[in-house]
């Protein structure tokens, strides 16, 4: 952590960083430039530290972090990439992941028909939420257990892992009886109670981006899962709030490599969200394959006229079946694979 | 809601667009132009309607929304401005509210502190945190009941009511034993089940703007809360997450304004986290008042240095007292006023 | 333009909307709702009038456009996808424009050494700066004409096509006769004076995205070009200004597909800008192509380390045939295709 | 400036960097840490170096400033607020300069109304366009030269000084015999050409803050004025680009602290463009007055309705003079007061 005084700033001020930073077990440097004095203060645990505990004394100007603020996360703490299992996959390796299916599960006949859909195109794994958090307390909220009990019976029917979003941390323990996979929205991101419980759960979360979370923040958010023990977490990069409207969000497609730099997690990408219009899903998804992204969700519906909730950026199975088609040979132009539907057929978890 | 069709839409995809309208029972209006159809679906109760319900149509281009998206906070449902009791003030009249005190109950002696300085400076109620939200997970979480207990002792030393943040729906019942005010966090607006929950306690809730929330989402987030019966909702804008970082948020002063055109409900600052430096805290806190505000959330702490949480934004016992005469006079030029310390001693909740 | 009154509004505030659309020549179109009366204003040139001519009536609550504020970079006004020519490229078509060099123009043999490698490795045009918008005043600003001279050199010695921006409208002259291409960097996207001067000049433009532009933003700084009767608009995509700040700007990878579907100009991508560090230049540039981008403008230097601007985001000769080595199987998997070094030698301006 | 290596940098890489640091004639301060490397680079003129000169290195990971960038507007270099002579006024003083006038000048008889009319509401000085940057290239674009010897003849009848827009930086000379001010647009503030030229005039400038500028930006493009000796520069804020649309653009109302804090020029606040529409002009003035603003630009129009451009966010006359009176006991409030229409007969510039 850096530490820059005001230009006026007295020998005792200075000192009195010193002495708060040796306290915490740092290590200072000192340089007493001809303008402003700067004090280094140093130690791999100085990014547990806030920078607000330096800011706050008297005399100094501005403090500038220099490790990053989150450590479990972090290439730094594991070098190696982390392969998450999920269902016969390894996320992270050399196969994508390619998880499909509606945005909400509506009824038995839905899901049946979807999971079968998407694993014959090739999915790896089924979507579907059975507790839906809406913008408006009018919309559809979902289907609560009854769609819980619906997504196993998909399961056992196709042998496709199921992954679900958790909105309460009260529900994590219904929900692992259920699904395979938890994922934490992008409006939960921040919600630390959810975040621990999905840790406790040991089972494998999908961490989706804050819409308007920084990498860092995101990196942390990650912290605290990891913190509980589970290992088992895979980013996914779902677009941020931005100041252009003519799609619902920005997909950070640099956050893919940025990613790849700090953190040894494995990410996807949710093109459906981010470009918030099917039109827009395949060119999305094209870009996240080629950039890198160790897999997809993408939602995928039998009728999206008649979806009860995110129509308007669900494909259809035709257009799904195009746009597995459109990404293998972009797969292998960077070295990665998808599934075929008769591999579908051998892996699982059943 | 106005639908605009593709300039090659058929005749078919129109009466279809027009036939899903009528179906939930909206009227339409249609215009044949020479360039394009534009299909009108009018009624009030389109607000309530997501625009994606038309927009996944064939041969639909774009469809814009004329209603609100919120319907119970909005003028057009209540058009008088609302008051939401608080302590004995009525929040959203003529006299501010100011809410002050620590980020964090850290002690009894820390919390007695600073109630009575606050008080004595004449704020009308007192905050502090029990369950604290943290970027890191290995930052102070709070004191939790402790914490709340420390609250009520401050509470009945002082007879200031207690305004406190709950981060979990299963703790709504235990808080509301202590505390005045449930206070739900930025990163928590559009955590539905808390919200929920909120409402049904029927206590007095102040929401905070997401911070990359547009007003329409805080004001259907608001929707949440008043769906469940609670008509005691006071909003509170504490900055938006933009590109600058001088400052650790931007302060949307013009939301004061707009909330004030579309909403009835009363709607405070918070100073403090906006500027994230208690530096930029009184200018804030001064336009706020100017701008209408109807009062303030202020960080104030006996030792910011020592604070366990957000010391850099907390303003010590003399700076809230010069802020506090420095907001008097800009109160009266916009015909409002704030309490004094010798009024405090006759108001309270005991 | 859907003009919606206030609840409140009077028959004659309503009858003068229409009367004021009127006298503009346009229809209108009329619902007397229960809540709210709706003004519907129709006509292909509604494009062309501000919203505001109606918000600022009485009793009017809002106003939203259908039509787009653009006009002549439509694909309403132009359904066929257009070309562009550079060097002996259609910049649109199959074949992908690769744009490489140096960000400035520092020396002859800088400028031959780069012009050489790049057309090795497959570019069609050498991008060079010879008058250099800076940030801060005190950066190094470009050789200006001793640039352009050094540029034209670099043609005849390589027969590659020259790209060149331009940041004073006064300067369009002089650089037309060394330059086959201008650029507008994205601080001068809404420099009119500048627009309409490049539009005059009848050369090839490329018009990149200010960097917090809106899509429509920007096409309607291209009509700026267009409507001078200079058809030779190539827009280019280079990231956008958000709060993330591990990357210099967040490429909006969608953006191509919102061109593709709004607009019947190529567009191009500049990774090296978005991204801001050379390490997720290839990362970019990869998910460009398999997004659909005609063509990418890429900072390559002899030697990065010694380059007076921009040497963060430049990639090395060795880089950049790594890269283009990698974009072909991509290009081939979307259908495109990259130019070969020995193509090269028979394209060209010379 | 500060240098972190990554984790496996070698003793060469991290003496390279030294070395070049040294080159350049700066100090340096080494810290080899038992995580990573820290190069800490020292001296007064590191502001000016870009961080790039050393990220661009092998074995950085990244470079962080600690000078800001800017240093003419900086209060290190001019540690007393300017004050910047505006009619008989000066700018930053006691007294708060208030502009006012239409967005363009239309006509004689509407320049000269208005000019009459805001002077006898207590404004200090007449704005109004000649040359007017319109995001479409079909809208009104200003009456140029004669738009300018009407803004001559306003300020001869009522003695108010004149500020009008320059947008080509060869339009300076002529402007300059006409006005008094000079103001550079938001979407000009990075036209660097543009800036060194209104450098050169001498005249006072006003230098709006571009819409998606940081607040370093915006005073770093203060210092290309400075850098001309022309050190009658007034910073203007006008609102930034955010997600929000409900206003067209965001006060960014902390600036006018942070401003204050780091620069010694004046600050006024456009509180107009910010909003976008009238009826919250008056919330952002008393704000923006509230803050410790030096003055407002605020755009009048004898008839909105009618007005060629702006109609939505400009003030009657009658608005205006009702600003002014409820501004007055704002500003007095914080020890600024604004001028009365008697005094104005007294100051000007005739």
């Amino acid at each position: 952590m850096i530490v820059q005084m005001t230009s006026g700033a007295t020998t005792q001020q200075i000192d009195h960083v010193v002495e708060r930073a040796t306290a915490m077990g740092f290590d200072t440097l000192l340089n007493v430039g001809t303008d402003k004095t700067v004090v280094a203060i140093l130690g791999s645990r100085t990014g547990e530290v806030s920078t607000d505990v330096f800011a706050v004394l008297a005399g100094v100007d501005t403090v500038t972090r220099i490790m990053k603020p989150y450590k479990l996360a972090s290439r730094e703490f594991h070098k190696e990439l982390s392969l998450v299992p999920l269902g016969g996959l390894d996320v992270g390796g050399e196969r994508l992941v390619m998880i499909a299916g509606p945005c909400a599960v509506e009824s038995e006949t839905q899901m049946l028909r979807a999971a079968e859909a998407v694993k014959a195109a090739g999915a790896n794994a089924l979507r579907g939420g059975a507790y839906k958090p809406r913008t408006s307390p009018f919309a559809f909220q979902g289907l609560a257990e009854d769609g819980l009990d619906i997504l196993a019976r998909a399961r056992a029917e196709t042998g496709l892992p199921v992954v679900t979003e958790v909105v309460d941390p009260h529900h994590v323990e219904q929900i692992v009886r259920y699904a395979d996979v938890l994922q934490v929205g992008a409006r939960n991101m921040q919600n630390y109670t959810l975040l621990r419980e999905v840790g406790r759960s040991g089972h494998t979360v999908i961490l989706k981006r804050g819409l308007s979370s920084t990498i860092n923040e995101w990196l942390t958010a990650a912290d605290y899962i990891l913190a509980e023990g589970n290992d088992r977490v895979i980013l996914c990069e779902r677009g941020i709030r931005t100041f252009e409207t003519s799609t619902r969000f920005t997909l950070d497609v640099s956050s893919i490599a940025v990613v790849k730099r700090y953190s040894h997690l494995p990410v996807i990408v949710d093109p459906s969200h981010a470009a918030g219009h099917f039109r827009y899903v395949p060119t999305l998804a094209r870009a996240a394959v080629a950039a890198g992204a160790d897999g997809l969700i993408v939602e995928v519906h039998p009728n999206p006229e008649e979806a009860l909730s995110d129509g308007i950026q669900s494909l259809t199975f035709e257009n799904f079946d195009q746009l597995m088609a459109e990404l293998r040979p972009i797969a292998r132009a960077v070295g990665r694979e998808l599934s075929s539907a008769s591999e579908q057929d051998k892996v699982g978890v059943v």
